[in-house]
């Protein structure tokens, strides 16, 4: 059996998820973590690869032991988030730990992932969000929101989406199946929701730049399909930034 | 006329809202922010003295040039929370600015004040409320919330309220009148609320700290009555951390 666990975390202390030579990340303190409190070397294997700055609200890495005996049951399960988190730094917490079979797959047997992305509306910052948003301070009205939202539907079902792609990406396939995506406002927070069985790189922040450009008035809703049937990054807004982003929700099996 | 600021600021990065030497303060960063946007030395006068590391999601101060020339016109009011904010650490935003007569004061003309005191209440933290929240882990279930508001219910009133009073400070008068006070809870966070002509030092934290005994079941709520008539410090429960405290509303006149 293997060890499920459900974290979240506050992505503006860390260099991105991945773990990297001299840098702190989110599997990194993970690894570093599982081998203090089950006091042997362990893989973790997470559900994606979030940029440096990206938060979680919800995000599943899988922990095994590197010499492959089983942890799974060497500490209680329901022990397991304490002990975890407090060999973890502040901005990361462990919430449940669960048992799965051997073949589960973090990454793999995600059905589908929510992205939320956060746009700060109001003249000034608001100090509490300095780095879990992003703040657009030109006023946004519900009319704008409405074309935000006729453009968001274009992104819905299975396209081609090289045009929201980091360029110099490396992938087998750049065909996405889009669930849903919509903007929704709530006072001076506008938050944009997009749920896809696979995201490619940047694509939440090039598709929230894109409907940002659509709210300002320098694209229509209607240039989306042309846009994507373009394939070319160009054609597409910049990339958001990254504080402003969020893994909101993973659903397996 | 004189320059009335509504502000907000996350209070973990200043040392309080007062100056003091070698200190960095919410009021130093205002009067700095001021020097620069006006040209001239200006005086701050805010509503409220919070501690290190308590909020503020509102807050009045008043800016006057200490040369006594008049600073309300030099800028127009509409520019003036970009200009002042554009000068502050990230963590302090001036939100508006009005222009009120020169009797004003940002402090004597408050007729009440709310606070609020956030209890993270969960297992494990929640990351995004690291230092804005305390974290207390024992599952306090709707019993405890009901006992705690029945508990909170005596508070209300004209009161003495040295037992809830920092030992050693030193006021001409001990009483306040509280407005209201409760406890609500929306999932895994709890919120106490009050409100009051005026706080004598720590009174909130020192509140919330009794209702959490109430909570954990140390003290019951009939006891608060006698925890306020012995005016004795000792017999009210801790001061609960200052990172679960915020400045919440502030109504004048």
């Amino acid at each position: 059996m293997k060890i499920l666990l459900k974290i979240m975390y506050v992505g503006t202390d860390f260099c991105g998820y991945q773990v990297q030579k001299d840098a702190v990340t989110v599997q990194g303190c993970l690894c570093e973590a599982a081998r203090i409190v089950y006091g042997c070397d362990c893989d973790v294997t997470g559900c994606s690869r979030t940029d440096s700055g990206v938060h979680a609200n919800e995000f599943f890495a899988t922990l095994t032991a590197k010499d492959g005996h089983d942890v799974s049951s060497s500490i209680p399960l329901d022990k397991v988030p304490i002990a975890l988190s407090s060999n973890l730094p502040s901005g990361i917490s462990v919430v449940k730990a669960l048992s799965v079979c051997d073949d589960f797959h973090a990454r793999y047997d995600v059905v589908y992932k929510e992205y939320i992305y956060k746009i700060w509306n109001a003249p000034v910052r608001d100090p509490f969000l300095e780095g879990r948003a992003y703040h657009y301070p030109l006023k946004l009205v519900d009319d704008h929101i409405e074309r935000m939202n006729s453009a968001a539907a274009f992104f819905v079902g299975e396209h081609d989406f090289s045009s929201f792609m980091a360029q110099g990406s490396n992938v087998a396939s750049t065909i996405r199946d889009v669930k849903y995506c919509n903007v929704v406002r709530d006072n001076d927070l506008i938050t944009v929701k997009i749920a896809a069985n696979g995201f490619l790189y940047n694509m939440v922040r090039i598709i929230a730049g894109t409907l940002l450009d659509v709210g300002k008035g320098k694209t229509a809703p209607e240039d989306i399909p042309a846009i994507i049937e373009s394939k070319d990054r160009s054609m597409a807004g910049a990339t958001a930034p990254a504080c402003g982003l969020y893994l909101n929700r993973v659903v397996y099996k």
